[in-house]
């Protein structure tokens, strides 16, 4: 494929996104980047990966985490990634190696604020994939044989997070449309047909 | 068409959400509603034509507006439409007139919390239509023939209007994805391109 194909999918838990995204990256031929980021970022970094697992899209924790890893400041000292709380090097070092594979070529990438990261790049295709409640609540309760009440807090307790985690670092509001080209509630479509209807839109939007 | 194919379509002003709604109306040869709308409901009230123009799309004025409307509540009189503020009856009437609307058969309605209104109709597509800012404004530069400055002025004044109006009677968030079947930014698909894409959903999910 000639065409430069960057998508981005930030997704609600239980609304199959990341499954939504395999599928696309397998159906185009292109790579797909999820939780390898962490690995990736991990490696270059020197930092700990299991460090990196707990820090992982959830924004800094207080005021106190910033204020005791930023207590130098007070000594004048120039402020390096080093003295950020964890989360933020995560962050900041997640972005730049998810600036890098944008870079390189045509790749699918769930989560980790990649539309806002590449908010900037011209072409890139920015998605929000979400469900009605019931449907989120029926996958991740197929998925995992948990109870429906299980299933229910893990759902809004990781959504809460991914919402915290992209307000905090993007400066944006997760879930609105207009943060997004296509938003497309997978309920009436499923899987198949949403990875269907995402490669229309490609096909209207660059020839491909 | 033997399939019922009936869409909403919120709109941010300027995305091209009504130029959109009435070309997919044409090409799927249903009936289009958007300001016919407030005729039907004047008809239908006998309330006079120009005071619902007025009220149209923006949420009762104030609680003085309320609270004078419905003065006679002191008294112990049962409330009827005719103690609501304008505004409200207008929503109620426009509520019975879309709900009618979608009943008799297909159609594509645009504004008015359509996609609120009809929330329980299932089988429903409900979009929401955006646009970067800078597309918006020159769509509404090249229509209106306007200055940057008034373009935005009445870009922000319109979309505070109408989130204020479906915030307030549909008691949701105006351009959350979540509440929509379908978001779609125009910017790099275009009207043509929009409505293709609209017409590929349709195909996937009812087979038309």
């Amino acid at each position: 494929m000639d065409q430069k194909i960057i998508v981005t999918i930030a997704r609600q838990y239980g609304s199959g996104g990341r499954a939504i995204g395999k599928q696309l990256a397998q159906d185009l031929n292109i790579p797909f980047y999820d939780k390898d980021l962490i690995q990736l970022a991990a490696k270059e970094s020197g930092i700990e990966e299991n460090l990196f697992a707990r820090a992982d899209e959830s924004p800094s924790n207080s005021f106190w985490d910033t204020f005791a890893s930023n207590a130098n400041l007070f000594g004048n000292k120039p402020l390096t990634i080093n003295d950020m709380p964890m989360n933020d090097k995560l962050f900041v070092i997640q972005a730049n190696i998810i600036k890098d594979i944008a870079e390189k070529g045509s790749c699918v990438i769930v989560g980790r604020c990649a539309d806002y990261i590449l908010r900037d790049v011209k072409g890139t295709t920015h998605l929000f994939i979400h469900s009605d409640e019931k449907d989120k609540l029926n996958r991740i309760i197929n998925s995992y044989g948990v109870s429906e009440k299980d299933a229910r807090d893990v759902m809004l307790k990781t959504d809460r997070q991914r919402s915290a985690y992209y307000n905090y670092y993007a400066d944006n509001k997760w879930g609105r449309a207009e943060n997004y080209d296509l938003s497309i509630k997978t309920s009436a479509l499923g899987i198949t047909g949403t990875v269907r209807l995402i490669k229309d839109y490609l096909a209207i939007r660059y020839g491909v």
